[in-house]
């Protein structure tokens, strides 16, 4: 592995496979071919025209879509399309963060309508006498998704109805007893994103990234039972560990790498400097 | 002003009046639709096809080519193309930094040619107890480009055949009398790039972004005429006239602003986060 490794690892999407699909003349998200004949079934919320798929415009506002669609993905799930992923937990539908959601959906179903999610994805450090030292956790080896797999210090899904802080500073109590105090110290400081395929399912993220210098005799804690357990690892380890190997969940790599750019511990004389820092964010060209 | 106001002022290219240039396969830069009758004067030089400008293939080498344009160059010197701003300084020619340079190009022409120009931009910031300070320099008032107005730390551009780090290091004894040790402990924390149009001439330039922690002690002192003087400001100064005004020299507003994001002084909550953080870094496409 290498850090453009990651990077590609990450963005491995064909979009030749998918179908844009909108709602009005937004783009909501992508479509997989193999995917779109289950679309197809349900002509009243779904047509297709000019490679392209379009939600009822029946449907006129985000709570009217919202039913229509969960009703449908209810349907879905009873299929057992979704496995044993389905939350309850509504994600917003808009391309760019911060624009008017056109609608909610599921997070089970959000990367088979490739849905672009957000999320905070925090790195917690300490600067101690000998160097930068990171807290890295292990995902619970029962979590459904990358169980066992190391993971950023505190990271979660962005669900619609709340702000990005608030959000991360809930992630930081459940997933690692940072009190609210201590995680509103934490600093928004960029953003990853990428174009991940897994199968049908498209994942065309954003994470925003946050720093938290942590007091060197703080010690993060798993408390909801989706964190193993933490290290303290000196952020070498850390960096090595990335570069090397694919230890860490596949996204998570991406954070890491923005964070050793930040923190200087690239060369500018890298012939890849500018081709790592560029990969960090990926995006798929606004509809014409 | 705002910083998106700064991203498109940096941005206000236009490249529909730009017409691509290449040598052999591989696009070297871009001519201004009015600039390109000078390029058609000379059919042993430049040749025009499929809506594009070829070097002759018979320049087989970078040496070849750096010599027969630089005689066409010198020649444009003399019937006053460049005004006064020949410096006797190459340039790589190569849009992607690292790539092997295709040729060498005087400095005064590389925006006419529209040909990707790099540097070093670095801010020196001091932590003291009462915040973060950042040292502002004020260019000098008989500077031939942007006089009079406010600068990065050191930045420079990069001229052939020395390394960004080592150029970094020359700049700072240069413009700022730092010495060449602590210059060395700059970091490569990141890079802007911008696509700016001056009349006919086009930059879609890439700075590599450096920070250097300086001593509480230490002051900065211009060296070489090229700097006015310096001036430690709070970073919340910075801040509020980099937003609200133009006082800084364009390209410089989004070294800072880049500045801004790593060190946590934007909300992820702004709506406008990622598009801020995504303007910073704008390409042009590759060619098919």
């Amino acid at each position: 592995m290498s850090f453009l490794d990651h990077i590609a690892r990450c963005n491995n999407a064909d979009l030749g496979q998918f179908e844009p699909w909108f709602v009005g003349r937004r783009r909501a998200g992508f479509v997989h071919r193999s995917f779109a004949p289950v679309l197809a079934t349900r002509p009243d919320l779904f047509a297709r025209r000019d490679e392209a798929w379009h939600l009822s415009p029946a449907l006129e506002t985000p709570a009217a879509r919202t039913q229509a669609v969960r009703a449908f993905l209810l349907e879905l799930r009873d299929r057992g399309q979704f496995g044993k992923l389905w939350r309850e937990e509504p994600y917003a539908v808009a391309w760019n963060f911060g624009d008017p959601p056109l609608m909610e959906m599921e997070r089970a179903a959000v990367p088979w309508f490739g849905v672009r999610a957000f999320g905070p994805h925090m790195t917690g450090y300490v600067r101690r006498p000998d160097g930068l030292h990171l807290w890295v956790p292990r995902r619970s080896y029962d979590k459904p998704t990358y169980p066992g797999q190391l993971d950023n210090t505190v990271a979660g899904g962005q669900p619609a109805g709340i702000g990005l802080h608030d959000n991360l500073v809930k992630e930081c109590g459940e997933e690692a007893s940072i009190p609210p105090d201590l995680a509103r110290q934490a600093r928004a400081v960029g953003y990853v994103s990428y174009l991940h395929q897994s199968g049908p399912q498209l994942k065309p993220d954003l994470m925003v990234c946050f720093d938290l210098e942590l007091p060197a005799d703080f010690v993060p804690r798993a408390n909801d039972g989706e964190v193993h357990g933490f290290e303290l690892w000196p952020v070498e380890r850390v960096f090595e560990t990335v570069r090397d190997t694919t230890e860490f969940k596949y996204n998570c790599n991406l954070v890491l790498i923005d964070f050793f750019v930040r923190h200087g511990l690239l060369s500018a004389d890298d012939p890849t400097f500018v081709e790592i820092v560029a990969g960090l964010k990926r995006d798929v060209p606004p509809p014409p």
